[in-house]
């Protein structure tokens, strides 16, 4: 069974103080059922995308069912990291194609201004292997500095290499109104800034946000009578790796992405020369070149010469992260994948604006859980 | 498509401290991989059912697939409270009927012994509303006693007849190997016990456990390649209610229970009557209490009176959590869901020992979430 996207929706990213989970979570569930056209009865179950620990709030999907009005319908949590709602995606669709449910919301939500900077970088750290890794100390941005170090020492990939993808993606968010960052940068304004961890400097990072994205998902038969312009779920792929980097082949690519993405592009029918555009997980830019490479849109090895081209630009030959990306638009952790959807479902639908790729076909999304324990890859198309 | 139970796995409950929770996971793991006769490569998927705020390792899924070798494979986290792996259960049986996994292992996960107790404590009243309730100091035990008292004002039941449940369900742990507490206890012990949360005291309360549970599950006909004595979800029952108690009705009923049992009786086309036995969640004494009325054990206002005649010992009409509930096995939050199921699967096969009710044909269980936000109610049966 064909599964469809028949509602969308997309708060801003950025530092929401004043908004409770709750909250942020309506926004998007609001504009989500009104581009459906459906009223909340209709949704039959709520899974939300979303990372607990940086929340006070406990038990999130149920406080945020009470807010939605959606009680007594089922609802709960999946977590998978930076992939949580990408997960909630995938667990969503197994509930249409079972026929369990005919219209499930999936909400991709995440309050990152709560805790107090050492709090969220002690629990960042902790994505680690606690038992051998950051129990000695290793960061989530340390995690990327040493991707980015072995990818320089195989391939010749440059900091400038790295810091070409910040500019482009900075420039893509100028277009994007719930983009956390909309303004432009230059290649010196990377190059300079401060190191987080060698060779990864402060515009190498995403920002963390607050935000939060909804989809609303329904069968193909339901979903063409809900809307005129579903947009389907033609690819998804879903794969793990070793957390542990110590038992990683390599450290030069990300092997859950590689194995999703396979999976993906074989569902779909097509190959990466096929894609109108993708979104990555450009969580620190190094991530976005290992991510052409993974995704096949250039040969191993060959990842900068992309960027270095180009051709990931809007108007390229491959558009990648056209909204801006994680480094733009801000990593609300469990939001990321349910934000990349709603994009990708934009540019298919053509009603992305200024950032509209021309005869979008086909949008591929991307989403890296944690330092690559998990990735899921969807293909969308009319 | 029918959807059954293939392999089962429980490890003991109690303080696991010297445990990691990946080492926790597996041995149930191990234990259903070898229950069913597969091998991990057979396992399509592994959805782990766990409350990650009690654990110093973030992103549990991604260091369990790691640690159980099942990578590259499909994993996440499903989080609904005390009703995590029915959660992950729920959602396993999505993959297993839309056909996109053909087996699928459920990991119900949790320490609970990681952090203080002064952190447990704050983080369990964190799991009522903490914009409205627990900001003024509302804890865990402190939202029972208000059904308690509810309970007691509207029906007249009393403080003996909560504790007629601890005694009972001790006397059911004597014979569970995997039990956290084997030892049988007298009315006056209860009764005389400190208080916790006014009426509830000490021996009124499950304890925290540290634990795992996992289960095997196939659809109906790989189901019946992999194993000569399936159990079949016969049906399954999931709903949720508000979180905030100031928005409940009636503080003497779990509504999401109501409406989540009457969902699994209808698709299993049979009524309370015709249980053999039931697995509730008794997180505290007033919990199965509430639970036998919520389930159409006993009429609404008269659970009281199943426990005084003692009809829900494992020799009475309606035998009630023979492997001492919560209350004598210890409550892992998130393995709480998955250690139910077990017992209902070793029971319909007749596999439960000293603790197997005679012929036992259907077997419920009934997992609820933080103060009843959630809850899930299956059946199983041959």
């Amino acid at each position: 069974m064909k599964v469809g996207v028949v509602g969308i929706g997309h708060g801003k990213f950025g530092r929401r103080e004043d908004n409770t989970v709750q909250e942020l979570a309506f926004e998007p569930f609001r504009d989500a059922l009104e581009d459906s056209g459906l009223s909340k009865d209709d949704i039959k179950a709520t899974i939300i995308g979303s990372s607990p620990e940086y929340h006070k709030q406990r038990s999130i999907s149920g406080v945020v069912a009470e807010y939605l009005g959606v009680n007594p319908q089922m609802t709960f949590l999946v977590e998978a990291a930076c992939a949580s709602s990408s997960a909630a995606l995938h667990s969503a669709v197994a509930y249409i194609k079972s026929g369990m449910y005919d219209v499930v919301a999936v909400l991709g939500l995440q309050k990152m201004t709560e805790l107090t900077t050492p709090e969220i970088l002690a629990l960042m750290g902790r994505v680690g292997d606690v038992q051998w890794e950051s129990v000695f100390g290793t960061t989530f941005p340390g995690y990327y500095a040493m991707y980015a170090r072995r990818h320089m020492y195989d391939y010749g990939t440059t900091e400038e290499h790295m810091a070409m993808v910040a500019v482009k993606n900075h420039l893509h968010g100028v277009d994007n109104p719930n983009a956390m960052f909309q303004k432009e940068i230059v290649l010196e304004k990377v190059l300079g800034s401060r190191p987080v961890a060698s060779p990864l400097k402060l515009y190498d990072c995403c920002g963390n946000a607050d935000g939060a994205a909804c989809l609303i998902i329904a069968g193909e038969e339901k979903a063409k009578k809900i809307s005129d312009t579903p947009v389907w779920l033609k690819g998804m792929g879903a794969a793990s790796a070793s957390m542990s980097v110590l038992r990683r082949e390599k450290l030069n690519t990300i092997p859950s992405a590689v194995e999703a993405s396979k999976q993906a592009y074989k569902q779909a029918g097509i190959g990466p020369k096929d894609l109108s555009l993708a979104e990555v997980h450009d969580c620190f830019t190094i991530a976005e070149i290992i991510a052409y490479e993974d995704l096949g849109l250039a040969k191993k090895g060959e990842g900068s010469k992309l960027i270095e081209e180009g051709q990931t630009y809007k108007d390229g030959d491959m558009p990648v992260n056209v909204d801006g990306g994680l480094k733009a638009k801000g990593h609300p952790v469990g939001a990321t994948g349910a934000s990349m959807a709603v994009e990708a479902v934009k540019q298919i639908r053509g009603e992305a604006g200024k950032r509209q790729v021309d005869g979008a076909e086909y949008a591929l999304m991307h989403n890296v859980g944690g330092i690559g324990q998990y990735c899921f890859v969807n293909i969308f198309s009319r």
